[in-house]
């Protein structure tokens, strides 16, 4: 429904009767402007002009029966916490923002944002526009000769897919470095791929998909290039239409693009974290929201129920979760209370509690992007205030 | 009521410690990130995930009374038309969109974001908080050594400030494309200034302030620039706070910035243009908003009654409408009826006909800048329209 303007911006530059990105030395010439001046933020920072008026600006409810847990403030500004927000069976029951931001701003989601894309999957797979067990290359011919062709679907979602990258966020040679630079997050260097689409091209493998667990930020990608091709829309779009508008979203959201048109899937989503909370309030009231489904329920049952721990032996996040596995998208902490998570590196946070029926979104700006002891405090965190809302 | 993270980010950087602005290599890290994970969209690309169900976003009302207009679709095409939106006594009347553009869509501005910026200054001198007689440097000694410094805000507004400053849009070596650069809307060359904010303290003067109307974008920016001073916010909130959010706009609009946090004013705006209608409905009403009073009568009067026509007697823009004039940064076509517009390049437009009460807007993508041809084709167009309306 969106035209021609609107879907995979290497389509529109075809479309356009050109061949090469809007660049900043081009944007402003025809014919590329044309797209570019209604994609003003796509091609450079900008800042928002609220359209909200004062009066009508959110205002946090404060910590209420969450004020019970010892030194619960001191823990949440040692954490570097610049949101949290508690919600139990559909009300925000508790709410805390460090000093300059509110319930109307939006905070870089990390990895959250993967969790995000599982659920867009879910629905395609829902509609049979994407089958699990098909291999990748199937729906993106791209992608045959990389790590990612021979993988099913089913492998990606729970990152038992095999590829040569490195995870370690702060190693200038890792590939997740080299990710951030073709989606332009990092100064480029001479050699670097031209966007994430040609990215992902290059990535291989050493071992068999399967075999194991393996976090890896370029899986999610992929899933997000599956999800425009199936659709022929752009993954801002699809987020969009099969996601953030179907749950009552007050605010927009958004998502870093690279100089290619690709939506950060794996990473790159910002909003408010009252919004966030409606992801988490749709995951527990088994994939329905505002009365409609959204996601089967099968799909949110499979993803709360986890995968297999023993997938996952090797990973270092044992050290935190002992008994954690991945699905879906989303972590599985695999204790008595069907925990389930997901989270990005500096501290975001969607904590599901089933067992009383509550969400917490927590957004912080800690100084490492993974640290056991973090998320250690953040989980002692999250289980206090559960238990004082839930009393 | 925004606290230190959402002021002037110089004085944000001072806050938190750090003396560098957040850059591609730094924005991650501890601090800045505490400023950065809130701001992604100020750091890099991003694109809008829409909250909208579908079932409710905006669609167009049709060309209605307009299309008796001959060959009116034609002509809007032919003019690089985008959107175009006529509204008449508050209420819309005929719409178009290209293929791939809507009602639920933001489009640049380019230069009519000046006529924002002057409501939204007109606002502080009905505060008092700016004295249309006082100079420059009074409020803004950082740029005393510059041609502004002594400057009155008047002229400021009414652009005879005296700059040298070349306004040719498509030389190299222009001071309109050094301001491009230092926006990070160009490529940047070596010796660039690092924003906007030093790029305006660069600027000098050969000949004295008040003699003649020079239309320079840099005047603009020094507006934008006493808003921040006077207020201590930024000016994207200013323009939030005094204008957007009272107009009952339906959508966010948003702005370019720079690496110095600079908001673009003088013509990195981007909205919807049914929410740009709105700010033609409040001059055409005299000021008032929702029933409340946004800025005051006499500002908008003055504004409408445009300026001495003897002051552009040299300027280029003399071909197109003889008798025109410039005034708190709105055109005065000088003609019977009264008509007043905002103007950007590559067709940007808000035309007001008093005389009818009628409101229009136009987005275009035209490849040139500024061409007489298409100012004369467009004046035409809305001419023919708002006569066709008003029957």
């Amino acid at each position: 429904m969106r035209a021609e303007l609107r879907t995979v911006p290497r389509v529109q530059r075809k479309a356009l009767g050109i061949e090469d990105p809007p660049t900043l030395r081009t944007w402003q010439e025809p014919v590329i402007n044309r797209w570019a001046f209604r994609h003003l933020d796509e091609i450079v920072p900008t800042a928002t002009i609220s359209h909200v008026p004062l009066s009508e600006r959110r205002v946090s409810v404060g910590l209420g029966a969450a004020a019970a847990v010892p030194e619960l403030r001191a823990r949440l500004e040692a954490t570097f916490t610049d949101a949290f927000v508690v919600e139990r069976g559909g009300e925000v029951v508790a709410e805390h923002y460090a000093p300059g931001f509110g319930p109307e701003d939006r905070h870089l989601l990390m990895s959250v944002s993967k969790s995000l894309c599982g659920i867009v999957i879910g629905t395609l797979i829902d509609e049979g526009l994407l089958d699990t067990g098909a291999r990748t290359d199937r729906y993106l011919p791209e992608l045959g000769e990389s790590a990612f062709g021979d993988a099913t679907v089913r492998q990606l979602l729970d990152m038992t897919a095999a590829v040569d990258y490195s995870e370690e966020y702060t190693d200038p040679d890792s590939e997740v470095q080299t990710h951030d630079r073709a989606a332009g997050w990092r100064p480029r260097r001479a050699g670097d791929p031209a966007d994430v689409y040609e990215f992902l091209t290059t990535l291989g493998r050493s071992r068999p998909h399967g075999e194991r667990f393996q976090y890896c930020s370029a899986v999610t990608d992929v899933l997000a290039w599956l999800a425009e091709r199936v659709t022929d829309e752009r993954y801002a779009d699809v987020l969009s239409e099969r996601l953030w508008s179907r749950l009552g979203c007050e605010r927009e959201a958004r998502i870093g693009v690279d100089l290619g048109g690709f939506s950060f899937a794996n990473g790159g989503v910002a909003c408010t974290a009252r919004d966030l909370v409606r992801v988490g309030r749709l995951m527990l009231d088994g994939g329905t929201a505002l009365g409609e489904r959204v996601v089967s329920e099968a799909w949110v049952a499979e993803t709360l129920a986890g995968a297999d721990p023993a997938l996952s032996a090797e990973a270092r996040k044992r050290e935190v979760f002992p008994n954690f596995s991945y699905r879906n998208q989303w972590w599985s902490v695999g204790d008595e209370r069907g925990s389930v998570h997901a989270v990005g590196i500096h501290g975001q946070y969607i904590w599901l509690d089933p067992a009383t029926d509550t969400v917490i979104v927590k957004f912080s700006s800690e100084p490492l992007p993974v640290s056991a002891d973090s998320s250690r405090a953040n989980a002692r965190i999250f289980a206090d205030v559960i238990a004082a809302v839930a009393r």
